[in-house]
């Protein structure tokens, strides 16, 4: 019928975005909570902290306790985010994380200014500089980040060409390192895709770079989320970021804090029902997506864990 | 790309589904108010009212006042609703209301046995009697119903042929009885729906009956009301139901009341987004969107008049 994949991978960020999102305060026994729940879930990945200014983002100051924190499943990849120099050396010094080393541009120079407060030009030797520092410190992992892949705020629609030639800059940095680009991330920073520019925009990649891996970063901040994905899976994409009851918000959208990320049991259920394999245990995942919200202390978009997945209702029947 | 239609129609059933969901009360004014707010959108079909008892309906309770109160543009055509003779009789004697005879069936006679305490075969019977009694009234449109579609809360998956076999008994109904069947809608009633399940039950339809206009009538339970709607337009699918703001709940499922029908302004966006002509004027449905949400006291789940629509955005830009 299409060219749906057998199976995906999910990079769960919902502690991550969440933590960094909500108000709070939340304790960090709390944080441990919800990550080993979503480690006991099947989820191969999950982004457990973010190595960034307390002053700035109060809500992951306890990051070295919440990484040290966890109870570490061998299957489940742990990565983490950083920002800065001092934010890579707070990672390099935690046990037990994944590091995977950034390779970031956007579609749109305007919201690169704004949000990096640099241009492609500066930019480029700065990925470069950063690459190498990745490399120096044993990095192996590099995932390449379009931001604003779809659409910007601040610049509007952005042509496709821009983002072949931004998808070009990271592989030439990538070359110039000698390192590999294991996968790039196509996001739609801004919530400007349509499930047609998905098809479009991963189309025009995969034609140029057939053995690039592309991975979907989705906002539902215009209720568009799973049929984005669904787009996504259309072209054969098997790699998506998600948050769990979809925790974290969009900075740039004047909602209700209602519409951050994809929500990953709604992603993962839709998977299950066309039977793509994501490794994931829909029920366990629900209950992980209630603690969220218990946690959090407020109702959160994801759908399923409201309406209830089928197959509960299946065995039921049976 | 694919087989998108270049335009299609919605049929808003917000009004409709969200004075009876809601526990209100809401004045006869504000309901008036909130469909005068939709006929300037540029929708072409407005459910406007229920004719039911109004013990068990108490927000339809004042139908006869809103019918006759709403302010009628020539082009838009104002539907009801009604379930039984004494509810017709009522809606035959409103003014100025386009009345479609409903020949109703479902893909899960369990369900139909819940909902309508009847099987497939006293059913036929009484769809069959419905129509003549319709015809003899002057109606002369007729829409198929085939709830659960999809799947059933009470029988699982509904297989294929259960749907070709039913819309062949409303095809033979409507043909019984000297009558057109001017479109099928196929009603995710209970949001089993997946985008591949909607493509293969929308196409064997289609296979069976090329000419047969399909409609389809989603819910937004498990978040992939979009999804579904998508899958519906790349099978060429002109025609959905909706809710403005995503009014109106579903009753089946433990949610907290956040997920209904898929949500109007959503599906306008999105079809806008992909060059799909609706002949919606998106700002004027967000403002409705906000007034429904004002008008019920409550955060409603559709996102864009949240999010925005990306229009506003592009014309700050330029």
């Amino acid at each position: 019928m299409s060219d749906l994949p057998r199976k995906i991978d999910i990079q769960e960020e919902g502690p991550r975005e969440g933590f960094q999102f909500e108000k709070g305060p939340i304790s960090t026994r709390r944080k441990i909570e919800l990550i080993d729940s979503l480690s006991d879930t099947g989820l191969r990945e999950i982004q457990v902290g973010s190595y960034v200014n307390p002053k700035r983002v109060p809500g992951w100051a306890d990051v070295e306790d919440v990484v040290a924190g966890i109870h570490r499943k061998p299957d489940v990849r742990y990565t983490v985010l950083w920002l800065n120099e001092r934010g890579l050396q707070r990672a390099l010094a935690a046990e037990g994380v994944f590091l995977k080393g950034s390779i970031t541009t956007a579609a749109s120079e305007t919201f690169m200014k704004l949000n990096q407060n640099r241009g492609f030009e500066d930019n480029m030797k700065v990925q470069h500089n950063q690459v190498a520092l990745y490399k120096q410190h044993g990095i192996k992992y590099f995932r390449g980040s379009m931001m604003a892949a779809f659409g910007c705020n601040f610049e509007g629609d952005v042509p496709i060409s821009r983002v072949l030639e931004q998808t070009e800059v990271v592989h030439r940095i990538a070359d110039e390192n000698g390192v590999e680009l294991d996968i790039l991330s196509l996001a739609d920073t801004m919530a400007w895709a349509t499930p047609e520019s998905i098809k479009r925009v991963v189309g025009a990649v995969r034609e140029r770079w057939p053995d690039l891996r592309i991975t979907l970063h989705l906002h539902d901040t215009r209720g568009l989320g799973c049929a984005n994905a669904y787009a996504g899976l259309e072209m054969g994409v098997d790699s998506f970021d998600s948050s769990v009851a979809g925790l974290g918000g969009c900075p740039f959208a004047g909602h209700k804090g209602a519409a951050g990320n994809i929500c990953t049991e709604d992603l993962a259920f839709m998977c299950a029902e066309m039977g793509i394999d994501t490794g994931i245990d829909l029920e366990r995942l629900l209950e992980a997506a209630r603690l969220a919200e218990d946690i959090v202390g407020h109702d959160l978009p994801g759908k399923v864990k409201w309406g209830g997945s089928l197959d509960a209702l299946r065995a039921k029947l049976h």
